[in-house]
C-alpha cells in the first residue's frame, strides 16, 4: 500500500449502531456487512462483543461471512472485553482488536478515577494480552482531542510499544477545529518515537459540524486511517461521514493527493441501505448523498444560465451510483430479473422467503405501474419482518372521519393460523389500528414518533412509515410499507410486538443494545 | 464594534429559500424575519427584488417591517436590478444593496463569456451605482474560491476602490478546504489595499460537507461577517449553518478568541420555526438542533458511566433555547394565556384568525391531554392556510382496509358556504382523499412525495404532514396537521390547490421563484 492511500475504517456497525434509535437486528447487520465489503471499505468495526450475547453473536456472523476487509471488534481494556473479540473476529481471513481507554482530565478525574501512570499500565497490559492473540491491535486513547498534549504523547508511544499497530485519535465529544487538530498531530508525529512504524488513525464526532474537516486536517498533517460511518449517524450528532470524506479527497485530488479503495459507485445504494434500515432518513440538502445534493442534474438549471455542467456540479451523480433512471422491473419481470435484482440490492433470501417475496412482488406489480428499487426494498423488509412472526397480519379495515371517532379492525393469525380479530376506536384510523393490535396481541406499545416517506415517485407510491414505540421502558423502532399507509403503520407496529415476543421466547428480555453499560463512547 | 466580533449574515430568506422545495410565501417570509430580528442576527438578506413581483412585495415588506438589522436585496450587475434592491430596502433605518458577479474562469467562459477587465468594469460601475443609492454596498464575486488568486485581489482592490464597503468571497460549489480558503484570506489580506476599511466577509456552501469549518477558517484568517442561513438550508447540500458555527465560535471561544451578537437562546425555536415553514425537517443526528444533539441528557448515560456532565457535553441544551419542557397549555388554559405564546412563538395573527385559532385550540384540547409548542404551531399553521380559502373542509370519511378499494368522501364549502361532496376510491385512503379533492376542486395534483413527523410527543400526538405535489409541470409543497394523519394530509393537499387558486386569481399563473432566471447562485 503507498504512502498516498488512506484506509477507510467503518464504524456504522458499532459506533453508528449506537445512536438512539439506530440500533439493528442480527439479518439487518449482516446485510449491511456484505454492502461495506462491495463498497471495499477496509476495515469493518462489526461491534462490541462483550456488550451482549446478541452483539457478539453479530460479530462472529459478520466475521464468518465476509471476505476481503479485516474484521475488527471494540474491547475495553480488560481481559473479557479483548478475549471475547478475539473469539468472534478470529473466523475471519483478517481481524483486528480494538481496545480503548480515556485520557483526557476530565475523564480521569469523573469517570475512571485513575490516575495518569494507571491509564498507561492498563492500556499497555491490554494491548499486550490483545497481542497475544492477534497481530492487528488498535488503540484508542478516548477523549485525545482533550487530553494535555506532552500525556497523550506518552500515552501514545507507550501503545506503540506495547505493540499497537494502529494508534487512533478519538475526538470523542466532537469539541476541535481543524487548525488545533493540525497542530496535535504535527505534535505527535514530532515527539513520539517510532510513530512511523505504525497507521496513525482519526475518529471525528460531529457536534460543531466539523467531523469531516477535521478528519481530512488529520490526514493531510499524516493520519492514513479515517474512522467514519455511512451518512454520518452516530450518537449526538454523529460521526465523520463516509461519503463526504471519500468524495471530497476524490473531488480534491489536487489538493489532497491522497486516494481511497472505496468504490465510489456504491456510496449512494449503501447510504439508501443505512436508511432504510435505520430509519434515519437522508435530509434532502445532505451533502453527496441528499435527494438535492445533484439538483442542477434535476432540471433546475437545465435552461437559462447552464451552460456548461462544471459551472455548478463538482461533481457527477454517476460517480457515486445514482443511476438516470432506477426503474428496474415491471409487471411483466419474471422470476429470474425479480432474484437477480434482489441480490444486486444485497438482500439474502431463502427459498421460502424468496417465493413470498416474488408473490408479493406480482400482487403489488398488478396495483402499481412502474417498480422501482424503493419498492422491491419495501416488499423484502415487509416479508422479513412477516415471514418470522408469531403474529401475520390477515386483513384489516378502517374507517374513519372528522365527524366520528376513528375505528379499526385487525385481523391477525398466529403460527397455528388460528385467527384473532380485534376492533377499536380512537381519535385517528392510525391509533385505532395501534389499539386494536394491543388488545389482540397482548403488547401494548407507547407510539413515540411515526415517520412517513415515499419508498418511491408516482401517486401511486408505497408509504414507508418507521414508528418509534416504547414498551416496558425500552425503545423499539419498526418499519412497514404499502400503498396504503395506514397499514403500512399497523405493519410497522406489528413488526416491533413480533420482535417482542420473539426475544420473550428466546428469554431475552431485554433490548440490550440500548442500556448503558453496553456502549462504548470514543 | 470591537475587532473580536463577527457580523452575522442570514440567507436564508435570499439562498435558503431558493432550494428546491423551500420557497415561502409572503406570510412565512415576515414571520421568519421577525424570528430572525429577536435571534439578533446582523444583517437579513431578504430575497433577489428583480427576480419577480412576489420577491419584491416580500423584500419590501420586511424592510418596512423589521427595526434593529440591516435589510439587504441581492442584485446582478445592472442598474433595473440595483434601482429594484433600492426601492424594496430603503424603508429599513439600515439597508444594503448586495451586487454580485461571477469572476471564475469557468464561469467567465461558459457562463458569462466575459474577459477579466470587463467584469471588473461591470462590478465597478454597478457597485458606484450602487452607492449612489446607498451608503452600504456588498460586493461578491461569485465562484470566488475558483477564481485565480492574483485576478481575485484586483477584482476585490477595484470594487474597494469603487466604493464597496463589504467584500465577500464566496466558495458558490462547496469546493473549498480549510487549509486552502486560509491561504486564500491571507493573499487577499497582503495584496489589496485599503482591505482593513472594509468588511471582508465569507459564504459557503456544503457541497462536501465543511461549509463551517471553511466559514471559521476565513474567520481565523481575518473575515469579520459570516453568511449562513438556519438549519443550513440552502441549493444542494445548502450553505453554512448559522446554529452550528455561532455555537463553534461560543464553546471554543478558547480557540477564536471571537464573538457573535446572537442570542442562542433563541436557535433552537428558529431551527424549529424554518423546519415548520420549508417542511425540511430536522434530521435527528444534526449538530446543535437535532433531536439527538442533546442524547446524553435524556437519560442515554445517565446511569452507569454519566458521572459528570462535561465527560460528553459541550453545551448545554438550555444555551440555544431547549427548555427542559415545552409543555405551555392545558385544557383549561384562557385566551390570554393562548394569545401570549402564539406571539411568543413569533406568529402575528389578526382578530378573526385569532379567534378562530383559539377555537381549534380548545376543540385540541377536549382531544388532547398535554398541549406543547408544536401543537399550537400547528394550529396556526392550518388556520393560516384554512382561513385565505376558497376552499375549507367542512369534514371527510374515510373507510380503508386490505379486502376492499379505499373510498374517501370529503366535503367542502366554498366561499359563499355552498357545500361540494365528491366520493373516490384508489388503493390506499390517502390517494383516495387526494382524488376527491380533485374531482371537488378541478385541481387534479400529482403527489411527488408524502412526509409525516409527530408534531409532538404522545400517543395523542398531531401528524405534521408536508406534501410536495406536482401541478402543470411546477412543484408546490403543502402542510396539514390533525390526530388523524389521513386528514392532516387532505388539508396539506387543500392549501395548495387553495394556494393555486389565489394566484390564478391575482393573475399570478407561474411559481415565479422556482423558474431559473430568477435564481441567483453565489
Amino acid at each position: 500500500m503507498n504512502d498516498q492511500r488512506i484506509k477507510i475504517f467503518d464504524t456504522t456497525l458499532r459506533d453508528g449502531e449506537q445512536a438512539p434509535g439506530c440500533s439493528m437486528t442480527l439479518r439487518e447487520k449482516l446485510r449491511l456487512s456484505k454492502a461495506l465489503s462491495d463498497l471495499r471499505v477496509d476495515i469493518i468495526e462489526a461491534g462490541f462483543p462483550a456488550a451482549s450475547p446478541g452483539d457478539f453473536e453479530a460479530v462472529k456472523a459478520i466475521a464468518d461471512e465476509n471476505r476481503g476487509p479485516t474484521i475488527c471488534g471494540l474491547a475495553r481494556c480488560n481481559p473479557e472485553d479483548i478475549e471475547k473479540v478475539h473469539a468472534a473476529v478470529k473466523g475471519a481471513d483478517n481481524h483486528r482488536i480494538h481496545v480503548f481507554v480515556a485520557t483526557s482530565a476530565i475523564h480521569r478525574e469523573h469517570k475512571l478515577k485513575m490516575a495518569k501512570e494507571e491509564i498507561i499500565k492498563t492500556a499497555v497490559g491490554a494491548i499486550r494480552h490483545a497481542r497475544e492473540l492477534c497481530d492487528d491491535v488498535e488503540f484508542s486513547p478516548e477523549d485525545a482531542s482533550r487530553t494535555e498534549l506532552a500525556y497523550l504523547a506518552e500515552v501514545v508511544s507507550a501503545a506503540i510499544e506495547a505493540g499497537a499497530t494502529t494508534v487512533n485519535i478519538p475526538d470523542t465529544v466532537g469539541y476541535t477545529v481543524p487548525a488545533e487538530f493540525d497542530k496535535l498531530f504535527r505534535y505527535l508525529k514530532k515527539h513520539v518515537a517510532r510513530i512511523e512504524e505504525i497507521t496513525l488513525s482519526v475518529h471525528c464526532h460531529n457536534d460543531l459540524g466539523m467531523a469531516v474537516a477535521n478528519s481530512l486536517a488529520a490526514v493531510a498533517a499524516g493520519a492514513r486511517q479515517v474512522e467514519c460511518t455511512i451518512n454520518g449517524i452516530g450518537e449526538r450528532a454523529g460521526n465523520c461521514s463516509l461519503e463526504e470524506l471519500v468524495m471530497a479527497v476524490r473531488t480534491r485530488g489536487d489538493f489532497f493527493d491522497l486516494e481511497t479503495g472505496i468504490d465510489t459507485t456504491r456510496l449512494y445504494p449503501t447510504s439508501r441501505m443505512v436508511a432504510n434500515i435505520t430509519g434515519m432518513q437522508i435530509p434532502r440538502n445532505k451533502a453527496i448523498v441528499g435527494e438535492n445534493a445533484f439538483a442542477h442534474e434535476a432540471g433546475i438549471h437545465q435552461h437559462g444560465m447552464m451552460q456548461h455542467a462544471s459551472t455548478y456540479e463538482i461533481m457527477r451523480p454517476e460517480d457515486i451510483g445514482i443511476s438516470k433512471s432506477n426503474l428496474v422491473l415491471g409487471k411483466h419481470s419474471g422470476r429470474h430479473a425479480f432474484r437477480e435484482r434482489v441480490s444486486n440490492l444485497g438482500f439474502m433470501l431463502d427459498e421460502f422467503e424468496m417465493n413470498r417475496a416474488f408473490q408479493e412482488f406480482k400482487k403489488l406489480a398488478d396495483k402499481k405501474k412502474d417498480m422501482y428499487d424503493g419498492d422491491i426494498e419495501a416488499i423484502i423488509l415487509n416479508v422479513d419482518s412477516a415471514s418470522s412472526g408469531p403474529w401475520t397480519l390477515k386483513s384489516m379495515e378502517v374507517q374513519s372521519g372528522t365527524e366520528q371517532a376513528a375505528r379499526a379492525s385487525v385481523s391477525l393469525l398466529n403460527e397455528e393460523s388460528a385467527e384473532c380479530t380485534v376492533a377499536a376506536t380512537a381519535e385517528g384510523p392510525m391509533e385505532a389500528a395501534f389499539k386494536a393490535l394491543g388488545q389482540a396481541t397482548g403488547i401494548a406499545l407507547v407510539l413515540r414518533k411515526f415517520e412517513l416517506h415515499s419508498a418511491t415517485a408516482g401517486d401511486d407510491a408505497q408509504g414507508e412509515v418507521t414508528v418509534m414505540v416504547d414498551y416496558n421502558g425500552k425503545s423499539w423502532r419498526g418499519h412497514g410499507t404499502s400503498v396504503d399507509i395506514v397499514e403500512a403503520g399497523t405493519r410497522a407496529c406489528l413488526e416491533v410486538i413480533n420482535r417482542i415476543l420473539r426475544r420473550r421466547e428466546r428469554g431475552l428480555d431485554e433490548e440490550a443494545a440500548n442500556s448503558d453499560i453496553n456502549r462504548a463512547s470514543i
